[in-house]
């Protein structure tokens, strides 16, 4: 088979391109175009509507950040949910937190949750975990409609388009603020901060008007836009910038980035952010 | 003119690829192909043999991190050394800096001063002022011939292919180690540390030859390979990690990515990083 090329345009003038042998996987769910292409860098790669979702060798980056940062923080967690993040990585992340007693997942879209049990299976290892609620439905109504609350709360949408514009406005994030238990903490995506700081900015304003401690933080990740990207840290408890949270080094030797001084480092802004999130 | 797509392959299977309109360089110097093509995106884009060296968009970040790391750590410096670095954006940043008394830049390749002047006179804008030395030469030669001594000596180099392999190497970090004076720093540029990881390591290993404390230290750069960026401290007397330098405020307003934040976050190394500087 001929090797090609797929390029992700992350702005209509810019793109990341990565050539590939076999096309593992391709269809239209109720949601969205699911592709699963098996890249020569990354490894296998999930694409919805043609954005990279994850790759087999950076995914650990993405899932170790939105996951560790707010766990760590809360420091007492039981209960977490997970809005989106079908591929099962995130979920994976928080089971390495043993204290944990749930965590519920909801995916909109179930054909995410069976393509990464095909093809990722190290990423959705956690799915079939005793500890795993899995719920294919909206993260939006299942937070209007449950009573349920949790100690930790991880928005992983994928970008503000369609379905999921709904997940980056102040309805929503008055849902999770209400459904957060004393001490609760959210972390949620928030883009890139390079290509599409309007929307970090927005989120940081909206999620200002339910929370007291809003602070976002940054990780490199390669094949994400501009390879840069932020995830909001949002309590009306915790403030992660002067948290001293307890790390067991058994547990941190099995990662791959975070740390504790990652988990520090992360909240520093670059003054070309920091400006535009003030502007 | 219709557009076309640029593409630099940070692998053999990977790479970024940008839409330009003109073609604003074109020519084969003594030393490597030069372009500047008018990106869409980025604005206009100096290229090397083809790979990017800067973009007007976000050659910032690059240039403030190289310069004031090492230029805050220090405190008191008088005298810089600049190898390479001929688009003066390095030199631009440490101009800022109104203590200094001298910053000699030794580039090689003329061709690079020239189109600077020519179509980057933003970041060229240094080049001319009265405390620039500019030496068109061979920055190994120099300090391999020169008495003279530095408090500060960045390197500023193309990757480590062809002239450029030996500005990586040990006996060129024993030159650099002989000519900084007591609390004398220096800052090298050692590659994507995703991709070149490698090079980071092998690079921290000669100057742990000559040098107390040596401490990579990372930036997030778009347009880079990965998206993150390596730099490397060296110096006998000063440990940036627990260094506490002075800043001013009316300084720091004037600059787009650098903060004593950023100063402090951008020595935390990704776990996968640190595990292979130690391998």
């Amino acid at each position: 088979m001929t090797d090609q090329w797929f390029t992700e345009r992350h702005t209509p003038h810019a793109g990341l391109t990565l050539e590939f042998g076999a096309r593992l996987f391709d269809a239209q769910s109720a949601y969205q175009h699911v592709e699963v292409l098996d890249t020569r860098e990354f490894g296998r790669m999930l694409l919805l509507d043609g954005c990279v979702m994850l790759t087999e060798r950076d995914e650990f980056i993405y899932h170790e950040m939105i996951a560790h940062v707010p766990l760590f923080a809360h420091g007492a967690a039981r209960d977490v949910l997970i809005v989106g993040g079908g591929d099962g990585g995130t979920l994976r992340e928080c089971l390495r937190h043993t204290a944990l007693r749930s965590v519920t997942l909801v995916e909109i879209d179930g054909m995410v949750l069976d393509v990464s049990r095909r093809f990722f299976p190290e990423v959705a290892a956690g799915l079939d975990d005793p500890r795993a609620r899995i719920v294919v439905g909206d993260g939006f109504d299942h937070l209007q409609q449950s009573a349920h609350s949790y100690d930790v709360i991880l928005v992983d949408s994928i970008d503000p388009v369609g379905a999921a514009v709904k997940l980056f406005g102040p309805e929503f994030h008055a849902l999770v603020a209400r459904a957060l238990r004393p001490g609760g903490v959210a972390a949620l995506q928030t883009e890139s901060p390079f290509y599409h700081l309007p929307v970090l900015r927005d989120s940081c304003d909206s999620l200002g008007t339910q929370f007291a401690h809003v602070a976002p933080y940054l990780a490199n990740i390669p094949t994400y836009p501009a390879g840069v990207w932020s995830f909001t840290f949002a309590s009306n408890d915790v403030d992660p910038r002067t948290a001293i949270p307890t790390f067991e080094a058994e547990f941190l030797a099995g990662l791959n980035y975070f740390s504790p001084e990652i988990f520090r480092a992360a909240f520093a802004l670059p003054r070309y952010i920091r400006r535009g999130l003030e502007s």
